[in-house]
């Protein structure tokens, strides 16, 4: 069975000087799969004792809970959106799963999800975003973060179904770490941002169209959005401009191929800055996974904020 | 006084697949300037007494020189082709070197270099690919390689002037690790190849045009040509097609930024896979500073070996 792979520290000099702020990166795009989702499709996998397991995926924990299928010889059927990167797609089969794409304008992830629940009775379905072992199949990577040797009072994290927040809190805690979590994510995806304010789990009325194709889910997990309610988290919005722009300076400061979803928190300390001045920070880079297209359209940008 | 950063091994399955090789890749695209060259740099700074150092670089080397004399408040000048990439010179610049532009058709970098030494007495002329700092520099990266823990039998990394091949048998050798080095070359450029045939070393007519700008050498420096011959190093000549099909398959398939010099073990791989089955390979990708629009072509080109 393949253990997750430790996370990748880089110190990139050229991007600190850039972006003027102190800035160390947490990079998941050499896990297995090419995204920390592996660290959540590994533990799930090999904690449920069901043969056949089910999600519904954007497109990493599909290709991640399919290579800890393989790794763990179980059966697995991933829900899709028909707008997800060919790239994913092909990885996901490539692992042995049964990829299903569906319409999502049409017919929502949940209830092709309850379809499936019922055709497959003795299946397990996993919610991506807050069943609690992909909780704390992330909270590995907070506990990475709190040894690290380098300072750290901030680590910026992306958000979607707010999973990855809620397990680096729940990490870090362990450890006694005393670092703050910042969310980023996508103002035309901001769920997120919208329920902390409201006080309460806000929904988007449909999956946004973002680039940042990770942070499309609808709301947040409920332990998810707990977790980030009660810590206070605090979470950036960020526009799509600053997500292109940050996928570029991780290619020309840091050597570093990112997806959007994975720019992200990069993205946040462009898009608020003096936020994150005089602090030490740690941006998770969520992974690497990005069509070859899209990739050269957003590095080949000329666009600046 | 920055030092070199451990270099970043990375096992990526699909890559593996791919290729039909087992492969761990040794990046050293995360160094501090993003390539190998600055292990080397960072050693003839603090050992030479000399406050002004001056060198030829088709680029990697020449950022790292400037780094390493910023980091020790030493004055560098470097001397670079005309042709070499522009975010490479305006990396160099933004270390505080001065970079002189010459066209290599018309005066080689010996003759500039000579000028220059006449001009500033009391400067330190560094070879990039010939003090014995350099390789001693490079020796660190073979020391690294020896602590991996997978089995290693085979370490392959790209030819240029030499120093990095020769620096990693020196470093395995001191560590007693078993592993033969290979180097690979591009075809057009491939001054070792025939150097290691004709028993002697062979100079190249003039700076090879080849996609990898770290290659252009005209030939071996004369301690790194010792140490590759009495070895009995062997060297794998690559196309221009399997460099650029390398740099592709790092993209897509390990999320790694590579400089198509950076790709050319890679290349090895695909040029020769039946020197490379059976055997557990370590591929050294030696950096990844490359322009948008040249890493574009490639990862967007279509053709196949």
């Amino acid at each position: 069975v393949l253990l997750p792979r430790a996370t990748t520290f880089i110190r990139a000099q050229r991007l600190v000087d850039r972006l003027g702020i102190e800035v160390t990166l947490a990079s998941e795009t050499f896990q297995h799969t090419g995204s920390f989702k592996y660290r959540a499709a590994h533990r799930v996998a090999c904690a449920r004792p069901q043969r056949h397991l089910i999600a519904a995926s954007s497109g990493n924990f599909g290709q991640a809970l399919a290579a800890a299928c393989a790794a763990t010889k179980k059966q697995c059927t991933i829900v899709m959106p028909s707008t997800s990167s060919q790239v994913k797609v092909e990885a996901t089969r490539s692992y042995g799963a049964e990829v299903q794409l569906i319409d999502v304008d049409r017919v929502s992830r949940v209830e092709r999800l309850a379809e499936l629940s019922a055709l497959f009775p003795s299946a397990f379905v996993v919610s991506a975003t807050d069943d609690p072992d992909v909780i704390e199949g992330n909270a590995t990577l907070g506990a990475e973060i709190a040894e690290l040797s380098q300072s750290c009072d901030v680590v910026v994290a992306p958000v979607g179904g707010g999973a990855l927040a809620a397990g680096i809190i729940v990490g870090l805690r362990r450890e006694d770490f005393p670092a703050r979590v910042v969310g980023a994510e996508p103002s035309i995806a901001n769920d997120a941002a919208r329920s902390l304010r409201a006080g309460r789990r806000v929904t988007n009325d449909r999956e946004p169209r973002t680039l940042a194709d990770g942070a499309r889910s609808l709301c947040l997990g409920a332990r998810s959005w707990e977790i980030l309610e009660e810590s206070g988290t605090e979470v950036v919005e960020v526009s799509e401009l600053a997500i292109a722009l940050a996928v570029r300076l991780l290619f020309s400061h840091a050597n570093l191929k990112a997806e959007p979803t994975g720019a992200l928190a990069i993205a946040a300390l462009l898009a608020a800055p003096e936020q994150f001045r005089e602090r030490s920070c740690c941006c998770v880079v969520t992974g690497g996974n990005v069509d070859s297209a899209l990739y050269c359209s957003l590095i080949s940008s000329s666009g600046d904020l």
